[in-house]
């Protein structure tokens, strides 16, 4: 195994991440605008395979249609010259004062349409490109106080805008499908779809479900005090992980945005060994992209800036080579195996067999002995996550 | 307005909340046993109408059969003897060191088999006393170490096991119902399906979800950080708020159980707000049990249990009061529409209007205003939430 | 009691405040700049009594000594032709990229003099001003990750930097007391001296202590999860409430800076009890200034800015009124008693007694009835609460 | 370096954490009682040198002087039989229902008197036992509602209570020292000295600060959202780190009590490169116990107990071996310079210079070049981070 990145690792960065200024609530920008030519050159240069942006991040809000152009122009040459290509497009809902209170879910329905609007334009310059996954954050649906929105309301118009949508690729036959992004809050006190699980649910009530999955990011349901694996397992469950956000966080707190596996590393480890090794074959889970969602410390300059960037792809690659190694060290297997780990996927009732059958299964309550669970019956727990844990360290 | 709870307020409370006898994880009991025949007519005294239980706060787990029936027959001698009467049961898969990895997920089957044996048996005393409701919170279903747990095979063991209680109660003709009732950990350090998003979404993959809703629970919601009324709102979006369990949480840290109220007052309010005067008509939006799901404090005596049951209808039927009072006030109804409050509720396209026509409208677009959002169209939340904090305070 | 504010409520707000434009992580401004002397006439207008800036506020970083004097220059005949006075001045050490990694804290020496001269220079201004508290908000002093860090070594430099200050005010005569704002993160992964605790253990490390108090911020604390009236409590105990920032925050997340009392509403019931009623005579505990500081939401515009500064001095009188009446209430002075709250303030050792005579007082230990605790000797504190928030509710 | 635990590593357990039988609030023991022998011998055997405990791990509360010195006597035996020692005891005032309001500041000021009568008498064992430090964790000081408790009353007492213990073991001379252990909250809603930063503050009241120094926690930091490291830094920069407790905790949520290591790794890397390599020398900064205040999961046996019990010294040791070769890298020596993490610890000022000489020099402030802060002179932080989380995984 390499620790250096190929374009096979599907490794994919938003511009807006490498062309982060370092502004924030406290400080303006630290480092100068970064240009999409420049971004895309150095990106195939260390190792990355993608390019991600909304449409603000490559052309100003208002921007002319011929302005809009001309950096979409010289964005497509640099793809040409390097190969690097756009697996996903976004659009930004967020960032103009004509989204304070939200894009498709703005009280203001003057303001929904234009989001609308906004959104279809920017598919069909996603379709242009031959990205295959639309992301939609929602950064800015929600609200700081709860007699300001009406959430049922809200969902409603959320789902009409995406019915629409949907709508629209069917019918010009693009090859998309779209990813909602939850986060918890921040912009906005409370967030609509605040975790992976409300936008899964919220999934099922449209009319085309089959075109929308999730985008989630690592550091937004830690944000909630999730573990971030454990929702990842129930995206795939559902079958709905379109598109991952990777990055780290440390724990409650404002959006931090680190680089990959400088969060919480225990469940970075866990995570690469699901898409790597979780698959019902033990093969990868999931074979999108990589995708580096994270912002470059405002103390960097240039140089930190794309010493970071390959951090995240270095961290991967690494958590990759411990969870194989972790996979294929027999004393795992046995204390998986101990643990009964794999047991989870033994049916609970046997072939065939009904709840007739199992209420007449005596073994199966009146004589089970449940006393033996005290004091025996032990799992091996700690010392699994223990041996989990040397694997991250290299120390096996 | 009256403040004196009566039975059409449907006030319900858990056996296990009066009868809490104060052991936490660092301290025993500082309360004796609380019997079910003085909690029933306790109950009846102070105004509730139902009373709700797990097996095993009814009688001890592995009982034996006359022990049970007995504890049975005193609880439905209660019940008549007042009144009260039983909208929910639930059943104990967590306590016993049987379910110490979880019941219907535990790795281990026999335990799985055991655990739903156990709840068939609970489901029938459920229809023997007229429950329509069956609460399933899977406190032990979860992992403390990414490794020990193959989430998709514990959401696929969920599954089977809830599809097998829906054959049962369907094939028996019970009128009863599921609710599963989310929390993010404690007692694991992750816990399956941790907020009602979560389970929403799971309960779409069942095979009859039309049985299965949601029992969301205060506390548990705003342990993750969630604000419970924008959740509650979308289980009701979805049409699956089945139950639903009050009490009060200061924030994220441990399991709390307050009395409703004591927490997030402000977010209290607009729960009862949106409970008694957000359904479509401007009616109730949920008519079920307002079911208690706290801890009377471990500082507390007998007279302070029940001081505190009080205290939980009474923080009700106030926040009641004042929601009433500020959707009457006209100053409220002029800054909801100030700020949009409704608009949300106006379908974004036109009636007809397709895409095509909202591509072809250059009002949404080409002509829009958006420099009118800078230093212009604010949306009065501020003044807003302040109206609704003086109606909490009884200031208007 | 009047709920409208005068000048001997003694509320203050910061420039920046008033003037936020809506800039956030995610978005730009939403509204124009607030010139200082529009924003001083209208404070008048409302109530206030009080303005307070960092310098950056006033005149732009960087500003030739002219552009500096001119500003300063304006806002003084806008104080001298309205009676606005400045009872507190504060440097921003934050927000240019020089302060990238702190100023008093960064590792970077140069900008570490560059900030002690900064803010010797606003010091001065503050003595010009008549301002008699200084504020440090050490919002850059911090680190995102471990190793970038020497802890013990910033504390000493920013030890070394109060020091010197302390010297300056000392020689120079100023009639100035600085007071330290304490916050776990934000903009920092972590910020030295997180919580109002660490501030003050600090403090007792400085040359000239009785100089250097702190300066909470009810959302900065609660922030950590901490009770800001508890944490009040404890810095009045060592006489070190110099100042207080009051706004809102709901719960562990980003730095909301909502109005004081749109957060935890209990919270900021019992902190206005504890600053009106919480002396040794049941008066006042705190007799500076009520400085708010909060941010306008973005969704807001002028009109909205201005009715959220009143909304702060508004929720601080009708909280004031709420505790005015919480004390009155004989049945609340009954229920303190009971729950023996006053019997804290009685020592625990009789007048003359020594740890002798408490190991020979057998009815203190040998003869102690610890078992009519169980069951009994409640202490009644749901139903004071319940009381307390009956008083928030203006329920009695 | 080895990895197999010795005497001289100085690792330590509580009785109580070894000996946890699985009880939680949500369930009762999964494991019989461990009693203190077997418990002593065990740890000789795996590597520790020392145990600690409560006095009610040892002899139930309420023993008869009998039966409480059989006990200790069997546990004298142990460690005469083992060269176990005790190098720390404290003082359970939280479990019996008696202290359900606290021990030191219960409003009940019988209380508080037994409270001080049980810990004399337990300094009194520790004395004979040969501890030199004694753990203060008042789990039960504090409260779950503002109007309950007066904080600064209940200060006082808390004072009054540690003069008392002070004067007691100074006219004794007994050579012992005590450490206040902090927590945020759990079992109560908030505990008085929520984190060390308060504890340090409450210390410079006492009369005899000196005897007096911190116990801080590695879970009840985090519980508060703190940097672990950061806080012992601080405790370490006041002079009062006198003990240490050291487990795991996955972010704000209950206390998890982790095995060492198994919760925010990262934190627990740079905490063992403090302990062992942070001193002014680059040598140890503190040479006390190093203590595992953890619990071995629910789902354990006997088996799982000792796994984990090892797993803590093993998790130890690994980060020590790893922090050892991060210091001895190269190229972490040349990022740390570029970090200019060294930098810190020179002095703002030249030796001898005053503020007056600051004022001064032009190079400070008039001719700083504050511009070349943007997009330039970049921190390197992210590159060093890296470094240190390849030192973690070994993969350097």
């Amino acid at each position: 195994m390499t620790l250096t990145p190929t374009r096979d690792d599907k490794f994919s960065f938003g511009l807006w991440t490498i062309g982060y200024n370092g502004a924030d609530p406290f400080g303006g920008p630290t480092r100068p605008h970064l240009d999409v030519v420049e971004a895309v050159h150095k990106l195939a240069e260390i190792g990355a395979y993608g390019l991600t942006f909304h449409d603000d991040d490559l052309f100003a809000f208002g921007s002319s249609d011929a302005a809009r152009q001309k950096e979409i122009n010289r964005a497509k040459q640099a793809f040409a010259d390097t190969g690097i290509i756009v697996p996903m497009i976004t659009t930004n809902l967020f960032s103009a004062p004509v989204f304070k209170d939200g894009g498709f879910t703005s009280n203001d329905r003057a303001v929904r349409r234009f989001a609308i609007r906004k959104v279809l334009r920017n598919i069909d310059l996603a379709a242009e490109l031959g990205a295959t996954t639309f992301v939609m954050w929602g950064g800015r649906e929600g609200a700081e106080y709860d007699a300001a929105k009406d959430i049922r309301g809200a969902l409603e118009r959320y789902r009409e805008a995406v019915n629409l949508l949907g709508d629209y690729v069917t019918d010009k036959g693009y090859d998309i499908r779209f990813a909602i992004e939850p986060k918890p809050n921040e912009p906005r006190g409370d967030i609509l779809l605040p975790t992976l699980g409300h936008a899964l649910a919220f999934i099922e009530t449209l009319e085309r479900p089959e075109l929308v999955g999730v985008n989630p990011e690592t550091g937004h349901e830690q944000m909630a005090g999730l573990n971030f694996t454990a929702g990842i397992a129930q995206a795939l469950y559902q079958g709905k992980l379109f598109h991952i956000d990777l990055n780290g966080q440390k724990g409650i707190k404002y959006d931090q945005d680190l680089v990959f596996g400088h969060g919480d590393l225990a469940n970075a480890f866990s995570l690469v060994d699901l898409l790597e090794n979780g698959g019902p074959d033990g093969g990868p889970s999931y074979d999108g992209p990589r995708h580096f969602d994270y912002k470059p410390s405002r103390t960097e300059d240039a140089v930190g800036v794309w010493d970071s960037a390959a951090a995240n792809m270095r961290m991967y690659l690494l958590l990759k080579e411990r969870a194989a190694a972790f996979r294929a060290d027999p004393e795992v297997q046995e204390a998986l195996a101990s643990a009964r780990v794999h047991e989870i996927n033994e049916p609970t009732l046997s072939a065939g067999e009904s709840y007739a059958d199992l209420l007449a299964d005596t073994a199966s309550y009146e004589t089970f002995d449940t006393d033996a669970y005290f004091g025996g019956k032990g799992f091996g727990f700690v010392r699994l996550n223990q041996l989990a844990t040397e694997h991250i360290l290299g120390a096996r």
